[in-house]
């Protein structure tokens, strides 16, 4: 088994291989004066299943570009088996035709992976799990929001009330849950179709002068975490906290929810952030150890 | 037969369907907030031949990526078979492993295409031919040099020296110069393995006097048709002109071409700029026609 370094996921891969005890694999990757993106694998993996560990945040074309030309470079290099390791997993919320003549641009880039050379693909928290079924090769995603909870139980937040900002990340409140013993709860969300303004149906929890956490799978415009800060803030939460997997934190956004009365923004390293204070290498580590055959 | 308007090469699209009387079907695209491209058919394609017209010149992937889309959404609304014109092709200079651990990026490229729903390809003055034997479905290359000579002709500039600035080159300067109707000739050109820098073995070509044109097929950041204008300059040459099919012209590529004493730089539609004063459409609509099933 070769830990194979993505050059949007270095200091993760790392992680991952030392978690394992398993020898990794450095890419050489460079942009040439007209965009183009060159990689090479500067170890080998001949015979070996190689584990490539890239994530594809913003800017999301290139990175999948990458780890396209390094799943072709491996299998070229003899690689037997090639899984890809995408943390976070662009264009997974384009996950159907909303409207004739639209592509399904998760199943087209999920086809070109496999073109590429990737045999099996394991993300985190993938905004709707029944995307991975229509993939051309087994996928899965794993939680990280046991361990985004944990975070906050060590420090000390305990029976904190979670929040899913809309019904379908209601599942991601549970979890947290779990781990924190307080109360949890959803809010109903609508998002303009023309403006892409945010507003949540306002519900009432039992939060007065309590902690709440807002847990979501993406933060990136910020925009529903202000919606459900304000509503915290409203019911009386005394301090509201925000934990997501992803903090793609696109433009202002960091700004807005800190405005918005956040205490603190608390993510994980699928996408490397100044607020990626959880590693998901322990979870990845343990999901490649089962996955990997014999 | 439908002309599917590429975001990237929408007028080139618009100009081909012109000369083939064919219906164009518009692309509606946008990019999200994060970054992720969005793209949809404005038009039926079923039962249909749909010839897709997009670039990929820089910025390459997401361009790619677009054209991949495209692909899906064709086949996805009942397209009988998928062409794409590719002007300007990516990667194509990327076409073996010159060191172990590398990709083929072109070959993976191709692969993908396909994978998205790509069926043949056209492309313009591909930089190797040969790469496009490779492809896992038909792919052509054409070339548009004659008409940029035509060009040159059409402003008086009979009997000019037609230069390629290195060997791999001297087919298209030979293709010029039965336009042109002067003499032509090629440069040794070597390229610094570790500064990128260009040099080339002075030649002696009888341009003492005359207008001399030097033709490429890319021109990208402007460095070779920058020595190759020193050298003809200080054999004499009177007035030196820089043709190319794709201009891609990066940084201040142009303004250095310029600098050199170069008079005017002439490139295509292919990657569209304002010195896109050659239209490849009568190539590529007499390509697509005879390209076409039944």
């Amino acid at each position: 088994m070769k830990i194979v370094l993505g050059p949007a996921s270095q200091q993760l891969g790392e992680k991952i291989a030392q978690l394992l005890n398993a020898e990794t694999v450095p890419v050489a990757f460079k942009t040439f004066p007209d965009g183009e993106s060159y990689i090479r694998l500067e170890g080998k993996v001949q015979n070996e299943e190689a584990f490539i560990v890239q994530t594809t945040s913003p800017p999301q074309d290139p990175k999948l570009i990458q780890l396209a030309f390094i799943a072709d470079a491996a299998k070229r290099n003899g690689a037997k088996k090639v899984t890809a390791i995408v943390p976070y997993l662009a264009y997974a919320r384009q996950d159907k035709a909303f409207l004739p003549g639209e592509a399904i641009s998760i199943e087209t880039i999920a086809r070109m992976l496999k073109a590429a050379g990737i045999d099996s693909l394991i993300t985190v928290n993938v905004h709707q799990e029944k995307v991975l079924t229509k993939f051309p090769f087994p996928a899965k995603s794993v939680s990280a929001i046991s361990l985004l909870a944990e975070y906050f139980k060590s420090k000390g937040y305990v029976e904190a009330f979670a929040l899913a900002p809309d019904k379908g990340a209601m599942h991601i409140a549970e979890q947290a849950k779990k781990i924190l013993g307080g109360e949890c709860g959803y809010l109903e969300k609508q998002r303009d179709r023309y403006t892409g303004q945010i507003s949540v149906e306002k519900k009432t929890f039992d939060v007065k002068g309590k902690t709440a956490i807002v847990f979501d799978d993406i933060i990136s415009t910020g925009g529903t975490i202000v919606a459900a800060s304000r509503v915290l803030k409203e019911l009386g939460a005394e301090k509201v906290y925000a934990a997501c997997v992803h903090p793609l934190l696109i433009g202002d956004a960091e700004k807005r929810i800190l405005e918005a009365g956040v205490e603190e923004i608390v993510g994980t390293d699928s996408v490397p952030s100044h607020v990626s204070k959880v590693s998901i290498a322990p979870l990845l580590s343990k999901e490649i150890w089962e996955h990997k055959s014999g």
